[in-house]
């Protein structure tokens, strides 16, 4: 690992987007010089990083032309015209395969766009390229790299989404998440991340299961929101859902007065480093003078970390049920074309009856009921991203067991996403020289303010370093 | 049309599989020769009917002669086990195409099966064939007839599904409703049919919309409620959501003390002698001791009435949009493979904007909550399936504009898909020799109730001929 990796988050600047549109207007810069920036380092850095299933270099440049057109003659279609997007790979493009990650999907190429590449065609965004996810957005990894640590993982599933934008490939990306595919490699490679309240994004054609959601990959918070609010403006949330919904710009920062500190599963397993960390991190904000509450001050609190206790096998429940008869019809299809990680959860999510989905269905709504009761306790609730720094994973080792989570672990984000709670990571910790994430995740809809309270601690508060 | 085809509620008889159960314990009959009887009746009927997009003979015969084996050796795997069961053709099965009704799907084989299908599979049914759907679920129509009037629509968008079970070619089929496409074709051809609480049944791959239900067309309610009850129990319902519980066998006849007649949408238009024909059906639930509660004489169930005043725009606004980006694909890819119907609902929901369709939503959500409102008012609500007898449809006229419903119109089938309402019809009305279903819905969950209900009705009341 050379030094220029180690990660600083008082010196690391992630690309962005916005800042650059004064420049685009005023005929300094344009789409074009700006993708091919990207492509540069693209070119770069992607033979260490592997954050790329696809790329289509020909379409993107056809696009970034187009739009430097439209900055010429002062009409973008909307603020993130010509901004260089790239697409976790289980969505659907219409001008790239999509591989899933999955050996199965090989060649797949349906020709069609995802409704949320279609939203951010239409805002003029442009599509560069297909991100790395993890096998069919679930545990078996795929090549992809940290940026700051080759030896480690991104994180996953949105894998090659989080190394793409940590890497200044790109400034922004779409990725998915179940238990914690966004926000915990985000959190691993010290993006800015957006997963919105449960439905918020219209995931199109591929509905994927009950706890699923798009969300946005960037290299800060203006971006990031301007994102996902140019997508949810054109296509909505989710079936039967309203959809995210705020201002065109990103909300305003906004000082949280009360936090809360959930202290749930994963927390007694964590390095004594990060632990300090986040420790240190919490007395900055009782030093900016923010009220910070734990369990002791809140019975209600307490009930909360009850119901969320068991929220690791709750979450795999579901998700294991919901996704069970199409990953059997795609074993049974393809018996050599799926991991061995994969079959071993199928296996699980097959001895499951339909009681023991509606149970865990049933653990899922009390702890929605135990978070909306503390509506009005405080304004969000504030947690780690990850389980500390991403780990080393140099792959499956020949005659070894199977590592059960390469891309590291969920267990931080299951809260946030059993809760369908909009959360926000910023990168506001480092730990050992790696990235940790710091999540905001509230209350249901509360999107625009979880933005808000990220921008203000990004803003105010100083990043700790451990 | 031969008088033999002329309906008469009174001495139709329909396909009963419950029925023969005992001949099968005895070994006086069994699961194939009962497949033969269906095969003969397809050969028969079928020129004429066209319900089926395929079939597959072999297999079907397969799976009867395994289901025989477990009936001789006294260990069926369900009371269904070895009953002949279609399919609508929107539902993934492994062993036959499926074309949606719609030429883009042309030779469209994913050779997997849907989870319904999968469960039936499980259960021990015997999957005979792919029902005719009109195309991808909609108002564009396929070749059925209507088993009692070949120059009639069978109703739609399960058009197959209604008249395979209707013409005795199968003792129940599985079908699909978003805004009435299980029910309505259930009257116009007197079927009983079930569809159930929005969710209540796994859609697997095929999420479809916010209102889209899984659901059954049978003889009678036993067979129905057993198709159901089989396959929720296997794959339980829709992500998310619960799904159908209830009894293994159907419940018994349950009388209602007390019915709402709900007059929304349709009724200022329905003809006199459908009019007069539900007055009857009205005097004799009132003769038979239940209590008819109308808006006279309950401001709320006034209320609930003005909430589904737009039922139709609200359901179709809602459908519009959420098969938007998918339609919008299809067409961009299979520009001749899409009907003009078709193009034209796209050209509609295209004009759409978000807050169009989250206005629907809320549209749907306070609907939903006057319903709620009413619950311990009445058993349920009963209401005609279908508005009127099924009309003429000779198929579209060369130079003439589009007849905008060739499967019938929806109108009185909104208000129990918008409510998620679990509904069951029975074949209690003909009208002109018609059949007209007479359908009763209920608060959400109470699917068993309302087969309870429903079967108590045909149990009790004497059909009414007008």
């Amino acid at each position: 690992m050379s030094s220029q990796d180690r990660y600083d988050p008082n010196t690391f600047s992630a690309l962005s987007y916005h800042d650059g549109l004064d420049d685009f207007r005023a005929g300094k810069d344009n789409p074009r010089a700006y993708l091919e920036r990207c492509l540069a380092t693209i070119a770069e850095r992607e033979p260490v990083v592997q954050a790329y299933a696809a790329i289509n270099e020909t379409a993107a440049r056809e696009t970034a032309d187009a739009s430097t057109a439209r900055w010429r003659a002062g009409k973008p279609r909307s603020s993130i015209d010509g901004m260089p997007v790239s697409i976790k790979d289980l969505l659907e493009t219409k001008d790239m395969p999509t591989g899933m990650g999955c050996a199965a999907y090989a060649g797949n190429f349906p020709k069609r766009d995802n409704a949320a590449v279609w939203a951010l065609r239409q805002a003029g965004a442009v599509i560069l390229g297909k991100t790395v996810t993890a096998e069919l957005g679930g545990a078996h990894p795929g090549p992809t790299t940290n940026p700051f640590n080759e030896r480690c993982t991104p994180g996953g599933s949105s894998s090659g989404c989080a190394a793409a934008v940590a890497a200044r490939m790109v400034p922004a990306a779409i990725g998915t998440q179940v238990g914690g595919s966004i926000i915990r490699p985000a959190g691993y490679c010290g993006n800015v991340a957006f997963k919105p309240t449960q439905g918020g994004i219209n995931r199109g054609e591929r509905q994927a299961t009950s706890m699923s959601t798009h969300g946005v990959h960037a290299g800060n918070v203006e971006d990031m929101w301007r994102v996902a609010i140019e997508i949810a403006n054109r296509v909505g949330g989710d079936r039967g859902a309203r959809g995210l919904s705020g201002p065109a710009m990103a909300p305003a920062p906004v000082k949280p007065a009360r936090l809360l500190v959930l202290r749930t599963q994963g927390w007694p397993d964590l390095d004594e480093v990060s632990k300090r960390g986040f420790g240190e991190l919490l007395d900055g904000l009782a030093n900016a003078g923010v009220e910070i509450i734990g369990r002791e001050e809140r019975r209600s609190l307490e009930a909360l970390e009850r119901a969320l206790g068991d929220a690791r096998n709750v979450c795999n429940s579901i998700t294991g049920w919901e996704n069970r008869w199409a990953t059997r019809n795609l074993v049974d299809q393809h018996p050599e074309g799926v991991s061995a990680r994969a079959k071993a959860a199928l296996a699980d999510a097959e001895t499951m009856s339909v009681e023991d989905y509606r149970a865990a269905l049933l653990a899922r709504e009390y702890a929605q009921r135990c978070h909306a009761a503390l509506r009005g306790v405080a304004d969000a609730i504030v947690s780690l991203a990850c389980p500390g720094p991403a780990h080393e994973w140099l792959g499956d080792q020949p005659g070894q067991p199977l590592a059960p989570r390469p891309t590291g672990d969920a267990v931080f984000n299951y809260p946030s996403s059993m809760l369908f709670a909009p959360a926000v990571t910023v990168p506001l910790m480092s730990v050992g020289g790696m990235p940790v994430g710091v999540q905001f995740f509230g209350q249901q809809h509360e999107d625009a303010r979880m933005s808000a309270h990220a921008r203000w601690a990004l803003d105010t508060l100083t990043p700790v370093t451990v």
